[in-house]
């Protein structure tokens, strides 16, 4: 059996028995404001500071400012690990990130070498649906991407900007079918609440929780909560009270 | 932690643990005549009044008088404000305000930096769509502009025209994802009639209420009330009684 | 405060605390048979005979007749007030009525001045939508339209063909947004029988009853009722009954 | 107040408070199987034998023989009407019946005149689509149908294939819009059963019964029944139940 | 009253009170696996062993052997029949199959006049999409294969490869129409199981049972059941259980 | 009759009765992480150990790599296998198989016929769709592979991406219509957990149970389950819990 990669997320790694396996790829899938970015943060800050591994975050982020700020309010001096080189963050666009991924020279491939990173995070691999309209040269590319980064055994999450509702997988490039594990968060409507839940839907070679669990951010963090009760249909996010009855 | 920036609105800011972050974009979406555009007036005349911030109003607005009109029977005199130079409206077109906001020394710009503007107010950023049909090219003047706002650390609200219901925020040029917090307003039906609900859905870098709450437009702006009791899928702008026994 | 002119149809001016504000523009929607041009003809009637306003109504009927019958089998004769001088009937089609519209001189122009039209009801707006494919254009026209209309301040209905059902207010060219007031019909499925549901969706400037009304097309015009009880989902056209316990 | 022609259906005269007006044009939409046809040929045959009025049927049915085949199973001897000359029956294309339909001296028209003929049915209208794909040159079309219909204060029934559930009268070339009433027909699910339901949607020019009607086709023709009880959403096809309590 | 053709299928024929007219078409449309070439097969088998009528199956099908095989495990030998000639199996492609109908002198022409053919099964009728993408060439081309079939009063059944729910029959070429009996054939989930069900939608000139039943494939064939109880919305194929009370 | 081929997954062959008919094609639909390579794995793992039955593993999958190591998290040591010979992988490209398929002297054709392959699992038929956009040249496509199989008479499962949740059989190409079985798997929201279920939702020339099964993934492989109670409408994905007194 191989290594077992925790997120460092408790909840979430109970959920996935252990942790991610080791040089898996990771989606995780969510609409805006449900933490993506923040579960790909919370893996690196972990892993740097529970398991000593350097992280490498690259954002095709618009703002990279934003980055810093959202992480120094949940508590991560991102500025700090990078001067104390635990922690490299790259901004750059998905065409320059293919290219330097591809080549074995380039700054990004020596970088993942000398500082022999285990731990990487693309956010958000949405973009790359900026470079093609075509879906079978999307599905290439997604495999370029997800090969390079096999490649070298990265254990890495791919934040995906996801509008939709339910299960629906459906989307350009079928990225759902190339990657090891999907994890989904969704927002539920819960007494005239709004409240986050977390799902694992797939993990590659290892069993995993099914529950659909409630989760929060703070400070520190996502925390992983209970899983919802007497609530039906809760990833259509309009859920229906269940009478106690039943 | 950054200063947050009050929106005047009571309900709002405590569900805004405050109010929003300063220098954020904030982008209010809602059916017409759910009151975004008063949520904007609101904003930078709760800034001049209480704040002594000077204000910018943005507007695509076909219709310059019933701006006017609208603000006055709200009980907001903007005439006024404007002669006492504490309030700036500017009436233009997408593309004119896209040169200008780019252009250092645009009259906007000027206005912007000799008037030391900290609120601004975009009404609506939807006519940004009539620019273009290109996806890529529409996220990239959505860049353009909350780069530009940015810049001078502005915190602002960006009005947008959404006929939809319920969570969906799929729309060309991904918005919601570049945006810092989004605000929903929706139409309910409880009881035979129309009731305003007002979501916060994502806020950056801070949490939020996750309520979803009626408001009332008033004289004097926008009341914010209660959460719904006894519906379940609000959002679907058609919610169902839930038995009391549930 | 600005001047409201009553519809006068009691119920609705009661919806509308008071009547629709002078100069303003009312979308009125609804699907075939649900009264949008009867309440054009009341609103026009009831200035002539309860105000002594002279009314104008435009038409893109293809069945000018049709007007005139339907006019008398709810008691209106319009011929006869034609003779009178106190109501002008023209057919016309949208692009020689726009034209007329933007040319001071002409006809149109010449009679809503010496006229002095207050109130004008245009049947139907979505004729429009034969003159162009392409949205913006089709924005740019109704705001020439309304724009047109505004400049003598003459208080407008606008109908529309609306087929749809709910509360989407999605449409080529976003007249939803443009418009001062939105006033939707609908059917509604109620114990077996298809009942006319009466909505003021949005009013500028003042606030309006959000009750969802029935009501009835009698000799006279239109009859608004009590709002409906017991029901939930009514705008989906298919409502479900409500157990008397919740 | 004009005179009313009877359909010679009794349930359907009734809840048309008399039946449909002269000179009216009559759409009756309907699934392949609910009737539409029937309906018009037992408009046809009561006019024959109840008012001594000739019936013309215009027909671009493909299988003239199906026609009279099943007009036998309901009793009804169209060939001995014809030959008695109390019945024209007329099998064209929509093209050459809209050409004759325009030119005063065609076959169609000397034998609506010298025949005298106050009622016709055009089976089916939907062919018209097969003419264009232009909805503005359909709605052209449509206008210049019934404008020639009306011509001559001719009663006239268009049977429409329609193949959707609910209300929507979504079409191209807004049908629902020109014509004087609407007439749906549909199928619902009772108890594991289809039955066919009747609704009059829209009549102008005077009210109609809202009720959703039970009917079936036997010998003799359409039989109008109740109208459905302790069942709501009826028109969606599939009604639900209502608890006896509610 | 024509003579009508039993299909064989008891319980079906109880449906259509006595059978099938002579002379018609029928639609046979379902799902995959819901048994439409059974259905077929069942009433040119009954029409050999019980009428001494003989058969002609015209199969588009992609795997003759799988005919031969599947109508094997239910009890039937085709080839012993073809041996006896009192069945013909044609295995062509719908342009070929479309050409020699129209071809008096055609091989298949020939077989239908020699063998006196009274039954007809065409599987499926779908493949005529395959020749053209034009919904009015589609609708020609069904109205010559029907034409076609009708010329000879053959009585045949076209099976339909139909993969919706629900009623809806929209379809390119509007086939529904033009047929003169329709039969659905559904899955439907009932207690955790998929069970088959039937439906009658249409039958021109005479009346049929309203009914949804119960079907099963078994050694033999189509077996028909009773309908469902305690269930509706059926055809949506996961109905709702009805609370006895109700 | 004949033989049957054991899916070697207990549950499954029950629900088949006894098994896949001896040379069919047997699709297997279903979301990510449904199982569905690891059903075909199980598939040719019993054929191997069970019957001595050598087996063909033809995948289109990315990454040659996961596949070992899902088979061995699973207890499957698929390159010990391949070196007793008895199991084969070939990782191609749906060009390459097709072109080997049809040619006899291709290293494909002479594995097939040296190793008397009995047993052959095609993962995934979807990467087809990447080969034409037309659908009739994609419905010819599979009738190549698909007539190819049966040549020799192989047993043979298809893995189908499929992202759709319900029953739907929609798909480029009508493959459902051409493959002889087809096993859907599903998740089905239970209990606030994602539960996997399996149903066979076709079999050719056999009866086959109708039940909706729970099943997990587990070492050694799938272990089906017993079916749902007390809920409706599963295949919607969100079932609806009935109350026990119904």
């Amino acid at each position: 059996m191989r290594k077992q990669v925790k997120t460092g997320i408790v909840g979430l790694d109970e959920m996935l028995s252990g942790g991610l396996l080791e040089g898996s790829t990771t989606l995780v899938k969510g609409a805006p404001g449900t933490g993506n970015t923040t579960l790909g943060m919370q893996f690196l800050h972990s892993g740097i500071t529970d398991e000593d591994e350097r992280g490498l975050l690259v954002s095709f982020e618009e703002f990279p400012f934003s980055l810093h700020r959202d992480a120094l309010s949940l508590g991560w001096d991102l500025r700090k690990l990078e001067k104390e080189e635990r922690l490299r963050l790259i901004f750059t666009s998905p065409r320059i990130f293919l290219a330097s991924l591809q080549s074995p020279e380039s700054p990004l491939n020596l970088t993942i070498q000398e500082w022999d990173i285990r731990r990487l995070v693309l956010d958000s691999i949405s973009h790359f649906t900026r470079m093609t309209r075509d879906p079978k040269e999307l599905r290439q590319i997604y495999n370029r991407v997800i090969n390079g980064l096999k490649r070298e055994g990265i254990t890495s999450i791919l934040t995906s900007e996801d509008s939709g509702t339910g299960l629906s997988t459906e989307e350009k490039g079928r990225l759902s079918f190339i990657v090891d594990n999907i994890i989904l968060t969704r927002y539920v409507e819960i007494d005239s609440s709004m409240q986050r839940a977390l799902l694992v839907l797939k993990t590659r070679g290892s069993d995993h929780a099914k529950e659909i669990r409630r989760f929060k951010l703070r400070e520190g963090g996502i925390v992983v909560g209970t899983k919802f009760e007497g609530r039906e249909a809760l990833l259509s996010g309009s859920p229906r009270a269940i009478a106690p009855g039943r």
